[in-house]
């Protein structure tokens, strides 16, 4: 009821505030038998982690995960996997300034009158740092979909006024991570920066778009009325702190179409290198999924984010008596946080596809 | 898990065919005491009512609801509301040629993959006739929403190329059912109608986006973290048959603003006409939604729809052995279900919307 | 939330009130592919029909199934299998004189001051008419659980003061369903039905006992902290009307035994006629379940039922202003529900073993 | 899917291994603004603590709670409530002789078939340890329930071959807890002591039956059909290790009744001393529940434990390739662990009727 549980077969639920002891979750639902690597999970942790550019905030979160239950000897046992990521760096009396605030476009107004109350130091409980545990999260997902040969893949495609041009088809994982906004065309990516410094120098902020390709689905995921696979995927995106927008296959531009060009014609059934049957069309905007379910083409879609709402500089607002207030700037913080977006959206992914691939093993008899 | 129930605590879920007996729903977790008017809930489903027009097809579904249960003297008893709209004019003679063959872009080879077996009459239960379900069970949200002042209304703002050009601030029901594409814009209106007919002639399709806005929204629904109120309306919308992409607030043209211009300056405290508090912003781009929760502020957002598959014209695809065959033009079908989706939409966000006024009563002692 | 829906993968919703148009129910979850024989739920659900004698009520429940939705060509589909009851031999006038009555162990009170409004025509909601729908649902889960070979057998062993002496090991359907108590002991079955006519003389009821018994059950079913399978079937059980007592194993009376007495000593690792793995123990005080967890030796429960509520002679009680009235015999009751709940007993072990069959294939990757 | 959750609003997900870093717990869907005392959840948890007497096992558990997030300056935030319990004076070498040995009644061959893989060390999350989790929560709960006036008392009544002889009206926690067996029959508990310490010289082990008793009960707590307060009490026992058996109001001994006998006649409508409206009976059989729903009469029902499987002298069993083998007595373990679970029977009544309390809410508009 209180939403901090997301999945129907693998479920995660959330907890702790952004300067409490710790933020952890609890997987309930994982197979037993799945190998799994801390190694890996903390690396790809890291890639969320702040501090790593000029254009994110230079707090140290170090952002360390200890898994507490559910794994015995490298292998998950089918127990709850229950993981903490310890708070440091806390400077609580950060906050005590915004006790009463009402910060801009921020969740403070919306959570007092829902609560009543408020943890106000750092967000509390509706800072971005929740996502820490959605990446831990979703890097143990991935553990349980490798052996189905997905791959799913993230990128910054807008930062601003700045779009990418290269196509889909020649992206990798080390084009993505080659440079500090994760974007896979250098062009791009170097503009993309430019425009953070410039942003930075003003003490403001600036939104961006990611994409998300995933390969070698496997056909048959996702159910076909009220949880088809873009509705869990859209919820999951929708869900992650300053996205304001999902499309998937053709998206929005796809209502301009004509059903004659938009019809993705079957020209074949095939296997294809995880031994999947899939169905070969020689377009895709159906983005990979048809009435709710996979076909087995690649799901991609899109991801809009708004800028960050703390700005470097002092806004006008009101506190909680409604009173008129100046808020100064203050603190450490974001330019963009797209960047660092891109394995929070991977990991979101990979939570819908494991509990997507889970569920589809109950489909037939 | 198999994915035919929406809502946590006003929970629907749906059932039925194409051309089975009867489409149905159950509604869980009603309070007692709503007054029910049958013709209201009637009188909202022949909204979506096919054969309306020289652009949807003319298949003369009746529709009419019968409930069965949970209703006692107009009045809601707190049991489980369940109701039926039995299948007319069924003919599922015209479906047996299309029993083996996977149309391009329909649901019938994932399907097949998924379950090994498929009602292929009509589409079977992937048909959009389940969504007539919807629509009903919407108007019964509609009926707990009323006391709270809540307005929902959603509009035709885009078909193919055709878009609206008039602004948010003076669209009512009137003026968007004052014609059949369900457009408030006159001047659209008739470009749509006749872009319609041209597509008709030439036996092809489109797709288009429906606006919503909800006025008079009670601060403080929505659960902070996956189940943010725009990610259940994201779910929501992306569970309709041909929707490709959702976006609220700044949606994805947010991407591209600085946080200066983005943040929604707070002016002050205020109380509503339907008594409830809310927070006064100088701009709205935050969509009604602050960190997943509402303010109070109007939400707005818009749902894009694909083109409709079946066309009326020869089509090459697959049968299920992998054979090219050609699909003939076949039965009676829509050019363009957008204008018909309006109460779809208005339907899912009554239903996305109950459900989170009823999970606010818990979030404080 | 409002408790309609029991089960996790394979989910049953009721609906439906005693003098309503019809009940019914809808399960979601179920596999596709199941091959459905409309006539064997029939058969299942004319067990449990009133009319069948001298102690059971004369009205003439016709109880004629109607699969709505999800079964296609005698097989399940993966969509959500609706059906309903009609609802004949409405006499509602018959309780209009029990509106503002409160029945002395009836859920009137309950009832009126949690919903603050009742449907009263024959209990509405609250009838045991309700079970009837369990009954069919439980028999198609027994369609999805033949393949595992399980065989789930209940049967009356006690009724008021008298009790079956006969042991566990002899018996058989065509023995329980030899007379109209379902007592596979023949003279426990003969003192039964006279306690029970010398009972109707003097308008009054009684309880009784049902046991339980599940054969060839797959080792592994059951999740080991809450949802226990002990726990689930003893909710499953405690939610059947009238129902006060649960114990498996050894019950309430392995309380007084020493742990040395106990103890199931393990003799051997096995497989049975089924196929399955089973642990073969010397005695079986578990109750085939060890940690939650069946390990593949018979399941056997009992399940205590108080006396009927509804008396053929007056009784003094009050109305909902608290004052003091007789309420008068009228009407067409049983005098003891416990031979008619057999098949709900099962009904209800079959749904709860299939939901467990299905979530079992989560277990391990 | 994997059942390490409890509620429906007020939700409990646990989480740990006997002898892994620590224990824990989740809490989502408290409502913001109680109250919490740590200093009160400590004290109830050091109810069930072992090494209290010569009875229980001497290992030194300290258990203490730390609350990670989800409460903030001493008050619930409505954000989820997580805490743990690190676990110390663990002897995880105590344990290799068991890696393969399925030991007599225990959940071994049972996890090991259905995972393929188990944690062997004290049991891991078979482990009643688990339990100190649900008093945390328990207390939490209470917490919850505390402004509706309701009082839950747990004492022992039988163990082994004893038995209480003292009537329901007069007992206090103060009686309950001035013996180490948990008995307000302080000649019962002198014999109970008795009996335990012959068992212990033996090296064997009993059970017994927990009776609880709760008290100013709201009427109206409870849904209709599968969430009777009973089934979701009787679940919540059953999922307790050792649970055989439950039974509430007249229990088995209803069964023999006759209706004239065993009704309870309504005597009038009144207010408890908690301001609460109910619904006063001659007699209590329905043990306050009618229909599923509270009527606002005591609640009390009797929970019946198996004896200890582990024993302190060696036993014969099997290994895990089913070879016999002889399990030599090691360790520290319980006499009878029926005094240590009266807080985890009160615990698990809090958390279903917190759960229910918050449910009940909805039931009406």
């Amino acid at each position: 009821m209180a939403g901090n549980t997301i999945g129907n077969v693998f479920r995660l639920t959330t907890f702790g505030e952004s300067h409490g002891a710790a933020i952890g979750g609890v997987i309930d639902g994982c197979p037993a038998g799945v190998v799994i690597s801390t190694e890996l999970i903390q690396d790809f942790l890291n890639r969320r982690k702040p501090g790593q550019s000029v254009t994110t905030s230079p707090r140290q979160e170090s952002d360390l995960i200890e898994i507490i239950s559910g794994v015995f000897e490298d292998k998950t046992t089918g127990a709850p996997i229950a993981f903490l990521i310890k708070n440091k760096d806390q400077r609580p009396e950060d906050y005590e300034h915004l006790k009463n605030a009402f910060r801009p476009s921020h969740a403070d107004f919306s959570w007092d009158i829902k609560y009543g109350t408020r943890d106000y130091r750092g967000g509390g409980r509706s800072s971005a740092r929740e996502t820490a545990i959605r990446v831990a999260a979703g890097a143990i997902a991935m553990h349980v979909l490798k052996p189905a040969g997905m791959e799913i893949t993230a990128w910054v495609s807008v930062i601003g006024n700045v779009s990418i041009s290269k196509s889909l088809t020649d992206i990798s994982q080390s084009d993505i991570y080659s440079n500090e906004v994760r974007c896979p065309d250098s062009n791009a990516a170097m503009q993309m920066i430019e425009y953070l410094k410039e942003l930075k120098e003003s003490g403001d902020t600036t939104g961006g778009i990611i994409n998300c390709n995933i390969k070698n689905v496997p056909a048959g995921l996702g159910e076909p009325v009220f949880d088809k696979l873009q509705a869990d995927l859209a919820k999951a995106m929708l869900s992650i702190n300053a996205v304001k927008g999902f499309e998937y296959g053709s998206g929005f531009s796809g209502a301009a179409m004509k059903g004659s060009e938009h019809n993705d014609i079957p020209e074949g059934i095939y296997t294809n290198e995880a031994g999947n049957t899939f169905l070969k069309t020689k377009t895709n905007y159906s983005g990979g999924i048809q009435g709710g379910i996979t076909n087995g083409q690649d799901i991609y879609f899109r991801v809009a984010f708004k800028p960050v709402s703390t700005l470097m500089k002092d806004q006008q607002t009101i506190d909680n008596t409604g009173q008129q207030i100046t808020l100064k700037s203050r603190g450490r913080h974001d330019v963009c946080v797209v960047p660092r977006a891109v394995p929070i959206v991977e990991a979101m992914t990979a939570l819908v596809l494991c509990d997507h691939y889970l569920r589809a093993k109950l489909s037939r008899v």
